[in-house]
């Protein structure tokens, strides 16, 4: 029998390829979709093909999208300066927040999924050791949920599409042994923000800071490639 | 005082034209958007960027997406023909649904709304004389609302996010009633989903047909050209 179909977002970071291995690992076929919106982290992209044909994905996507359409981010605006983690500032959204973003990219998921037949669409959002960003929280992905059961024929016609986010409530630390257990060579996977072009690590970002600590509370060698 | 901005989706048909000129009369400055997706009926991005131009829209941003994202559909598939409208199968979703579209459009509205600073969205959804979209019902749109205001900054600092669709419950003739009222020229309008290269219609397919019956119904003179 032909195993079902699930469209994984893989950003080629720590979450996203945790999320392709329990997607696999669950049964499932995979698409992977990353998405070129002119972020600055340009090693994700070729991070992510890697990583999606080394997990035997089905089909990998790269959607390009106009760079003028996410503005006013760290992530997209090189004007601006990706700020190192300050925990002061630890209750605020930085100016990574990138304009809803993850319902861009759950929106495209959504297309692709009714398009190829597939009723899982998997993502790596997480409100554990997060940067407070909206469109990671539970309440969030259960809105978007139930707007997608709503949106397609698939939908009316009797099928349901599920939006997995199996780390939302994990740490760090639970996050990377689970991801250990299944094989995810992590330094191959890209997180921070301000990676160079061979994919090398800054080491102080908010997204380096919380990799970091993930595999010190694990007591694990940290095999991230630092500049 | 400056004016409220609103995001206002524009296919250059007749239901968004509409919708344009009625987020207009409201009092917003209105950036547009259109979405260069592949469709077959190119003229309706010309006609799009002329009709926000003469309605004074503060910007219209046309959206280049990747072809491959939707498929399966008439309006994207050369290889499929679009129908002739056919009483008969009025309660299907016909083969020009367009997985997941409005989804789509939305959430890059609500990405683009976010970083200008705008709290509106119109878009030109109707259930009345329409071909059974699932993400044209009142329900889709209030559940993507909801959505919406739970993925952004925006609405993490409390400024609420509204998804207009004035049109949803009008019939075509009631539409178009507004429309003139408004200053529209439905003769710049290109509602066909086959619509030649000037942007004549075919007059035979489901979208000819009920722009058709509204002016018939309204009883005014049809101003669209016809191949």
């Amino acid at each position: 029998m032909a195993k079902p179909k699930a469209v994984v977002l893989l950003s080629g970071g720590l979450d996203s390829s945790t999320v392709l291995a329990i997607a696999k690992d669950k049964g499932f076929d995979c698409l992977t979709m990353s998405f070129d919106y002119g972020q600055r982290q340009r090693a994700e992209l070729s991070a992510s093909e890697k990583l999606s044909h080394s997990f035997g994905a089905i089909d990998h996507r790269v959607v390009k999208l106009d760079t003028g359409l996410f503005q006013h981010s760290a992530l997209t605006d090189l004007s601006l300066d990706v700020p190192d983690y300050d925990e002061e500032d630890a209750d605020k959204i930085p100016v990574t927040y990138v304009p809803a973003r993850n319902t861009v990219f759950l929106s495209m998921a959504l297309a692709v999924a009714e398009s190829i037949g597939a009723d899982d669409i998997f993502f790596g959002a997480n409100i554990i050791d997060y940067s407070g960003y909206p469109d990671c929280r539970p309440e969030y992905i259960d809105a978007f949920e139930k707007m997608a059961n709503l949106a397609t024929k698939s939908a009316v016609e009797g099928r349901k599409v599920s939006i997995h986010a199996p780390l939302v409530n994990l740490d760090k630390s639970e996050i990377i042994k689970q991801g250990l257990a299944l094989g995810v060579d992590y330094s191959q996977t890209v997180s921070c923000y301000q990676a160079d072009d061979q994919g090398r690590a800054c080491g102080y970002c908010d997204s380096c800071t919380f990799r970091k600590k993930g595999f010190a509370d694990l007591g694990v060698e940290d095999p991230t490639r630092y500049q």
